[in-house]
């Protein structure tokens, strides 16, 4: 089966939550709106979004099409893909779990990105700085601790050896781990490293994904988009010095 | 199997789309934090966020105990519950179909909760008002005809007769759909009232649902907490005035 991914070409967003599944597994895709062959591009990607044909047409990218089946929503394609790329545990309680701790991540992400969008994702970041620096700085004192200490106490609790988040082995859910902290440390460079020590689980899940051979291949690749600011984790350094107050 | 199912007490909030899935199949479920049966109440609630010994802790309600099983995440719930309750349809594409539906709502019913609370879920409205003001503006002029036409759009592309979201029966999406309907009009009486004619398709799911005999019968119990302006739909005249300008 080669899947189909779509999603924006010029940014990891939540596309990349899927593209590190698919590259963790040595699965065989095409980033179709990255592609340069015939009949791909963004313009495909359009055709999707905007095709009154589609019968089960997605709200926003990322989606993925598999055979006729097309899948939207980052953590329902994970969802799916997950059993089929051996990156989800057997059982289905065990794979309602990943589940609920990647819906979990993806609330956490959808705050990242609002700390710099609080106002509204159609305005551009220089029309909510004053917002963003509030925002940003109940995130920093509040939240961030607050989601970052919950994995890393879920970690504490899974009893099998391996440092995963789910059993033995590794899952997607310890992939967004990953893209999470990379995007952390990128947008809060400070904030995180002065918090780092308390985390110690979540950083040794970060570096043992990135060890990956195939994650590390990926990586050091021209596939994997750069971090910047036009993406969910931005860097501007003025709402990552915020200290926080009511 | 007697269904657990733990959320705050004095609001709809997120667990309601669970509520309304239990009570629209007739299930047996206790719900814990409303309850004033010995044991039960707010603090059985907190001793499962709490408790240190729980493996799979949920970050936040709602949470439903399924025997040993703690699941956590509405989407996720609803999930676990929907081939249970007889309110999914068969086969895994149809499935992870209404599931995606399920998380766009869900992402809806957050940009909903942020009108609000734009700067932080732990300021209060009063400490938010005028960028409140700014992000209700974006929400009603962009956002909300945004997710209302992409919904009303799939109950047009659904070919079979029911005017339900997915296949010819009732699924939980519906169910949610109403709820969110409900919400909006109680929040933003104004904006829904000059764009229901736009989305006949939904404003009938709405009714459909509510006409179901246990529907109803939830609806006029007391089981049923009402709208107020500590839930995630709140009621503040000044949002719903403003008009959507950069």
């Amino acid at each position: 089966m080669r899947y189909e991914l779509y999603y924006w070409p010029d940014i990891q967003g939540r596309g990349e939550f899927v593209r590190l599944a698919l590259e963790a597994a040595g699965a065989d895709y095409v980033d179709v709106a990255r592609s340069t062959r015939r009949g791909m591009g963004v313009p495909a990607l359009l055709r999707f979004l905007e095709g009154r044909a589609i019968p089960h047409r997605p709200f926003a990218p990322p989606f993925l099409k598999a055979g006729n089946q097309v899948i939207g929503q980052t953590a329902n394609i994970l969802l799916f893909l997950g059993p089929r790329l051996g990156l989800a545990p057997r059982g289905e309680a065990d794979r309602l779990w990943v589940h609920q701790l990647q819906l979990t991540l993806a609330d956490f992400v959808t705050e990242v990105h609002d700390t710099h969008h609080p106002i509204a994702g159609s305005l551009y970041y220089e029309d909510q700085k004053p917002e963003a620096r509030r925002a940003a700085a109940s995130f920093i004192g509040e939240r961030l601790p607050k989601f970052l200490g919950y994995f890393e106490g879920m970690l504490e609790r899974n009893r099998r050896r391996g440092g995963y988040l789910v059993g033995g082995r590794l899952s997607y859910v310890d992939l967004s781990i990953f893209q999470v902290i990379e995007g952390l440390r990128y947008a809060y460079p400070r904030a995180i490293a002065r918090r780092a020590a308390r985390y110690p689980r979540l950083i040794a899940v970060r570096d043992r994904v990135a060890a990956r051979p195939r994650v590390a291949a990926y990586l050091a690749s021209d596939r994997r988009v750069p971090f910047s600011n036009a993406g969910i984790f931005r860097h501007y350094p003025e709402l990552d010095r915020t200290v926080s107050k009511r």
